[in-house]
């Protein structure tokens, strides 16, 4: 479970920490000869994509971005970033036509991917290549898309990162790979590659961002050049250096903003390399999911259809939507969640735990004080006829006992799930059919998601 | 079920409740036999009571009290109350030891009870004889005890009360023991006598009341002698008076308001007989309970003990207390309590039905939010080491799934029903031993309390 509680600081030795720390840094410094492929690499699909620029007669130039432009990369990371930039005047039609054509040009195996707008992405030497478009803007508040801001980012770190910084930027990065915080994709939605750099940067160095976030009391707010504009309701909040309008940690779900504090106190105090180095857990057969179950004495349910054809970055936000109009809706019909999750891959599950999974044939429906003399009368009408017990008063008010519309968890699945707030494409999903398991059947979905199941079960920080 | 919804007043015709009022007036008053019998009766006691005196050597006053010497009882009704009144100087231990003395050879089969002093009660020629030692205080609010009060009322009444108003005060008792709500005994906890009388003085006669208590919005104040020098939490404020800083509605509960509403609006739409005479419910059989709770599918227990030996006015609100108790303590170990009621008889009972009755082995438990560092230090040591799921982090707090101390409600109520807050005298009895029904079993219970749990099962207005 869950690591040993935070010790007072004064009990570690600076020696300890040093001795992780520099152990770490070694395993994620990337070699001399990692450096030199990934340089070869990155140039050869420079030289590429101005080469089809030439040929195609297309005016742009071609830079490299990301973490691997900058150094900061993690030894062992694969991407390599090439963005092509384009004249603002350009319209988005022809952007789009012409960043696709020198993307299939250069990486004739790649695939086509949309974001704000489409890119390719594909394979070279064993590195994972993004070529995207964008637009050459004056200034990153002047962007018409997302990617247009990264060149900024890039040109502002490039700016500022030494050799020294970049090493704490990568044990900082392990670390919160480590803690399962690292990507701002909607999947995580943990700290991205440039806001680790920037935290570096502003606390500088990697202790400095542990000990400055063992102590946050969120929300928390940042801005490295003291010109942000806006305020934001997010648990963490940096202003980008390149757009005083933007919070580059708007994505981080307070939980991980959580998880980092609580791993920065759980380090500091007992320095171990493992906690940069999250091991997967083995995953759950079927029946260590029903021994969990029998052990829980809980009524498992989860529904589960096949996946609308949606990036990740879409499917999980509508995912994480359906599971909280489903809870809700559970909750709201007196069918008590313990917990739950949403699962996806070949299928998408939503998965929930509860608590109450039945109810009585009757439920208590309050009506009006009696006092108020229209609205009682409506109530009584309402239920002369019905087969509701009452109406009788409680206190002052009238009261029937009615009929419950559905007294079962697995009832209100089968014949109400529609009446919940569902994620757009999920719910057209879920319109083409589902599944409803309960019980013991859950188990069945051991075999494809075993390993978040069994995250599920052994629950930690 | 319940009666029919109110209807517009004007679609009766006047007729109609001329008649049936007029009938019902036939009904409850009593025939001069009845009235010359009581009174004889009366005189008599009176006289012994008087002869007891001269023969002990003990100084007081004899006076009737009640409706019985105002004449505003209603046929039928057999309570004949003697007041003797001592002078204020006598000690209390005197004045009780003289009445007892009193009584007893007045009444000699009659038995010692107790409210603030001891009273012996007794029954001569088929009446039931309360026979009373009291304080003959200036004014009531100089009382002593609240017997004293008594006199106060029934020369206040007796001035104001004409025949004509006894005839309405006649109905509108009638009409209160018709909807249940008549009598200022802590088990019913509706209008008295004296509150009845008042009301319809105050309002003019029968119909007044019945018209102004369909339009009343509780919290209502009267002060018929405009002298109330105290404000009230009750639904219902009648100042008293003869006592300008007592409200004599106070034991009216909320409930008791709300019907004399409803069925005061109901009658007035639809003036019937059967208002008047509430009939009592069949019996339920143990079948007939086991029917019931098949079609509600709830889960009932009931804890059943002997009761201690104390009157109903003390009996009762413990019963209710604990039963509060049990309901709150049910509720927050997860086990959601539909309705319950309180039976006594030779037997007590606590009596609940459950909507849920048993909970999954785990419980959510949530610990302090993760940037509030000592208690989160305290928080994770103390379920390292134990065998709850976690700790783990949702959004920004520590949460575990602890083992739960109870999973079912009978557990609850066999292990911990001492944790929750029950009536003193209630709890010294349930220490001695009790019994938990639940399921079928508690169909054992319709012998005995058969009446009560048909309208337990069929609750009406």
């Amino acid at each position: 479970m869950l690591s040993p509680p935070p010790r007072e600081r004064g009990h570690m030795t600076g020696r300890d920490l040093d001795e992780v720390v520099s152990t770490v840094r070694q395993r994620v410094t990337p070699s001399e000869e990692e450096r030199r492929r990934l340089q070869r690499t990155a140039d050869e699909l420079i030289s590429e994509a101005e080469a089809a620029m030439d040929d195609l007669g297309i005016e742009a130039d071609v830079i490299q971005v990301g973490s691997t432009a900058r150094g900061t990369w993690v030894s062992g990371d694969r991407d390599i970033d090439v963005f092509v930039r384009f004249d603002p005047d350009r319209p988005r039609a022809e952007l789009e036509r012409c960043g696709l054509e020198i993307g299939k040009r250069v990486l004739p195996d790649g695939r086509e991917e949309y974001a704000e707008h489409p890119y390719v992405t594909g394979q070279r030497d064993g590195f994972d290549v993004d070529l995207v478009p964008c637009y050459r803007v004056e200034s990153a508040t002047e962007i018409e898309s997302a990617v247009d801001r990264t060149p900024f980012h890039n040109e502002y770190l490039a700016a500022r990162i030494t050799a020294d910084v970049a090493d704490d930027v990568r044990l900082f990065k392990q670390f919160l790979k480590g803690i399962r915080a690292y990507g701002s994709d909607l999947r995580t939605r943990g700290f991205s590659g440039y806001l680790s750099e920037l935290l570096v940067l502003e606390y500088g160095g990697f202790e400095a961002v542990l000990d400055a976030a063992s102590d946050w009391h969120p929300p928390v707010r940042l801005d490295p050049e003291d010109h942000g504009t806006t305020t934001f309701d997010d648990p963490l909040v940096v202003i980008d250096p390149t757009d005083p309008e933007r919070n580059v940690a708007a994505v981080v779900a307070a939980e991980n903003v959580a998880r980092l504090q609580h791993h920065a106190r759980a380090f500091l105090a007992d320095p171990t390399e493992s906690r940069f180095f999250a091991e997967e857990p083995d995953s759950l057969s079927k029946r260590a999911v029903r021994n969990h179950l029998e052990r829980r004495d809980t009524t498992p349910l989860a529904v589960r259809f096949q996946p609308p054809d949606i990036v990740e970055d879409q499917l999980y936000p509508q995912l994480r939507r359906s599971l909280d109009g489903l809870h809700t809706g559970l909750d709201q019909h007196g069918f008590e969640v313990l917990r739950g999750t949403v699962l996806a891959d070949t299928t998408a599950v939503l998965f929930v735990e509860l608590s109450v999974a039945s109810r009585p044939a009757v439920e208590r429906h309050e009506g009006p004080p009696v006092h108020v003399g229209e609205h009682a009368e409506e109530f009584l009408s309402k239920y002369a006829e019905t087969n509701a017990y009452g109406p009788f008063i409680d206190a002052d008010r009238y009261v029937v006992e009615r009929e419950r519309s559905v007294t079962t968890a697995r009832e209100f699945v089968e014949e109400r799930l529609f009446e919940v707030s569902l994620g757009a494409q999920v719910e057209t999903a879920l319109a083409e059919d589902y599944d409803v398991l309960t019980g013991a059947d859950v188990a069945s979905l051991a075999p494809e998601f075993g390993t978040e199941l069994a995250r599920y079960f052994n629950p930690t920080a």
